[in-house]
């Protein structure tokens, strides 16, 4: 069995983004060399998202629109975390999209469907933040 | 170690459906000889779940309920990404769901709780859809 | 490939409570001998969940009145689930709360960023339930 890690940093200009880190992940798995396996994509910080879903702009807009309502951004004052920090909503929306991805290795290639793809989702940015990629198989 | 790699395919008649697909899972876990491992099981399309809860009617007709009220399906002008497609919600609701789930083998069997079941939930259905079940262990 | 099996029981004397059990997977690593690999934690109940944020108690008062809102508990007539159990909310909440972590082991330890913690997220107790923690790697 062979494992492979490595870190990807990513620091939005803005507070929510959606980045498509497929090709980065992509590219571990070219490095790993691994064939058959299982690659784990997780956001290392509690206030993002590592998720799967379409590369469409609107959509993404949706999700933006979407998240407000059960979690909205403000006022800072109704999140009894924000005691300590403004970024309650960012926990409560990571909730909702989850922390990581598991895919399958098959061939040497991320093994997907025909139009999934990789997002980081940014909930409190503008600042560096980590995602792991970590690979194990063979 | 040793990988195995099967898909599913569903085709339901229903925009939306909960499929027990644990008969299926259970027999690639079967067919694979892997006794001690990890077992992905995951929706190949991103308007579909696959996820864990109980193989309850009741229960299945709640979440078709309380799966509309944060994304109703209608009306369609609500959703900036049904400028191309009619089926923004069922993005949304794929993400309550989740996309995969990755279970325990121990002994050869699934590493189940005493009511875990594995289901195929269908949020935008009536054309084939796959599910990709990918075993590693020993 | 070597791997590692250990059940966590967890009793808590209230409906719902978030208890970080960290600690304790922290140990079944180290049981385990393993120092490259991956640690999958899930609920083995469908009305408990397992997730990763952070560690303050603020925050698990926001999650307690923010579940509310989708996923009230009372009236128990409102759902159909609740014809045989009164504990459809539970099963909800945990579709948004998540059944499992995959983490990485990383030379030995859980590959974590900098706030990472383990919750048991409990939504029907007041008896034993327990999580099933499955380790593979070398």
């Amino acid at each position: 069995m062979n494992t492979f890690r490595k870190e990807l940093t990513f620091n939005t200009p803005t507070r929510r983004a959606y980045l498509n880190i497929t090709p980065q992940v992509h590219q571990c798995v070219r490095e790993s060399g691994i064939r058959e396996g299982l690659v784990l994509v997780n956001a290392m910080h509690i206030t993002a998202s590592v998720f799967i879903n379409d590369d469409e702009p609107g959509l993404h807009q949706d999700f933006e629109k979407w998240l407000e309502t059960p979690a909205p951004e403000k006022p800072y004052s109704q999140y009894r975390h924000n005691g300590y920090e403004d970024n309650a909503d960012a926990h409560l929306k990571r909730q909702v999209m989850g922390r990581e991805v598991v895919v399958a290795i098959t061939g040497g290639e991320l093994d997907f469907g025909p139009w999934e793809q990789i997002f980081y989702g940014e909930f409190d940015g503008r600042r560096p933040k980590r995602v792991l990629v970590k690979i194990i198989g063979e």
